[in-house]
């Protein structure tokens, strides 16, 4: 159990689905929980989000991430709707290939940002963040009569993450996991099935999500890498919040919501605006490029005691003037500071700039903006 | 805390999303959290589920449903495409009235079972069941280029339910609350700030819910009618597993998903097929009325102790076949049993049929069906 934590606990219910993996996280001794795309992820196992941290840096850790459903588009008009979704050019992907990727409706809005997985020319795995992206996709595809399948597979991702994924991964699919390549994914076998694994993950420690797509499986490939990572000192664990703030790893819903563009994410390289392409989007997008988005996300380092969990956006100030809101905080042992991500506005975007933080408990902190990654 | 809740605390983010009333909620000893449209739920507040069965029969009870979001639509083609979205007939549909309503695909699959408002002719609110309608209502909105605007209002309900709501409203709002129908709203003052009250809510009992649309008035309106309620032994609640289990309410994603379709769910009533309407997935809804339903939502009353919760479907079997499968389960002080909601399948569903209740717990338990709602 962290400081992070409601004063309550997880009401059950087949609506707040259960995992694959479930039974083995709670016999691990889950202490925390989040929901997302309507399923459960394991948030904590009793240690502080900071020890967390520095074994996740070290060592490796079993993450059950089926809580990032998939969005399967499937058939002729697949290639055509994930273009019409994304602003990202996906003309060049190939088969095998993982592809970060905004998705927009026609004012720019954020709705989710997936990792968008090529299988076959006319076959998409979109593993999503916490929106039902599949209904977006299901009344585009019904509006434009578009000739595609769109349903959520059974599939269940696992991640394993930190700088040993390697080591342990080699013992359970053998050596061919070393060639992966960064987004990239291959079919190993495990027990006569193949499984889909990426070399991706929601961390900056490396690793790789293992797409399992026969729930009956779950317990004997937990329990494969669990053992394999004894030698390794595998851990339970969970994408780390002092990580991913420091690594400038994004939540939707947290750090951008259908309020933000995805050049105020810092996600230009991933706009195209070649004529050429189309999508959904585009017209609003390509103005908000023209004159340049008017926040930014940014990290912000900030002094005094550690923080309560934002269970809100708290609002930044300079000189008693509105200059943004940090919408994730943590306290991070490497930098001996509160680090967090928020959307600075233009005039205080710049690297080194002094704020105030009106920090959820009350107080005011003196905090320095910053480039991300968090160095 | 009830039996019913998983062995991990909800973690806190900006994502899942706190509500005007968090405070006072979190003040008055929340144990149990749900999570529904990334939004709280409190779920429970240290008394037994039995107990606060009881306390809703006979008194009243304030209840935060903020995740009750609303999708508004608004604008020229706002009614049409309230139609397009649902096999209920909103022709005849008048300012004032609440639509129990549900939601489907092109072939009739469950999205979602909202109450829709018509506010004006050409703006509705769709009071939200757990999953982002909004999504499928921009799709289609995009895919078929009509006019309208498609929003998440800031507006997070409040519930007054149980037999003593009209005199704990009548304090707050004056007398006009006894007159408002069944299913009806209308705009009552509060504080120089006109609310919508209407006369709805997830029991059985009576009651009211009133739509806030300005957070800022949150705990000036829970403080009001919890004052007024100190007369008629009002307490902090939620919808109630027991009562509504009984009563015959459905919970989308618990009783009914995107697998089922109106039909088997019991809504023939709200499925409409006058040749001069037209919705999303008539044709294969109307086949599936052509042959009738395989399945249909039924309640089973079983033997034994209290179960846990159903954390996932529990199978149903006569003479070792499948009979269907239940989705949420709780003892019922009154029926002095285990009362569930389920789908029979049609050689299994008439009232009075004995089945065996496999449970999530590994016993076997009697159980005979009956129908909706249960006496």
């Amino acid at each position: 159990m962290t400081d992070s934590t409601r004063p309550a606990k997880l009401s059950v219910s087949r609506r707040q689905r259960s995992t694959p993996y479930t039974p083995r996280v709670e016999a691990l001794g889950v202490t925390d929980y989040s929901i997302v795309n309507h399923t459960i992820l394991p948030k904590g196992f009793g240690r502080s989000v900071e020890e967390d941290y520095w074994h996740l840096r070290e060592h490796v850790q079993l993450w059950d991430v089926s809580c990032q459903r998939q969005v399967e588009l499937k058939g002729c008009d697949a290639a055509r709707l994930v273009q019409l979704m994304t602003p990202r050019d996906m003309r060049q992907a190939k088969v095998g290939q993982c592809f970060y990727a905004p998705i927009i409706d026609q004012h720019a809005a954020m709705l989710n940002d997936p990792i968008i997985q090529k299988l076959a020319d006319d076959w998409f795995w979109l593993s999503i963040a916490d929106s039902d992206l599949l209904l977006w996709a299901k009344g585009l595809a019904v509006g434009y009569n578009l000739d595609v399948h769109i349903d959520e597979p059974d599939v269940s991702p696992l991640a394993v993450q930190g700088p040993k994924s390697d080591d342990v991964m080699a013992c359970v699919f053998g050596e061919a996991v070393r060639e992966i390549g960064f987004f990239k994914f291959v079919h190993l076998d495990f027990n006569g099935h193949p499984l889909l694994v990426a070399r991706t993950g929601y961390s900056k420690q490396g690793g790789f999500e293992i797409y399992l797509d026969d729930s009956s499986l779950g317990l004997d490939l937990w329990d494969a890498i669990w053992e394999a990572g004894q030698a390794f000192n595998i851990a339970p664990g969970s994408p780390n919040l002092i990580e991913r703030v420091e690594g400038g790893l994004l939540s939707y819903g947290n750090e951008m919501t259908r309020e933000n563009n995805p050049l105020e994410c810092g996600m230009a390289q991933y706009c195209c605006f070649d004529p050429n392409i189309d999508y959904i989007g585009k017209l609003a997008l390509g103005e908000i490029n023209q004159h340049g988005p008017d926040r930014m996300i940014r990290g912000v380092l900030f002094d005094g005691d550690r923080t309560p969990a934002c269970a809100n956006t708290w609002q930044l100030s300079v000189d008693g003037l509105y200059a943004g809101a940090i919408s994730t905080a943590a306290w991070s042992p490497r930098k001996k500071a509160n680090v967090s991500l928020g959307m600075l506005e233009k005039d205080y975007w710049t690297d080194g700039q002094v704020v105030t933080v009106h920090c959820g408990d009350g107080t005011e902190r003196s905090g320095v903006v910053c480039t991300l990654p968090i160095q």
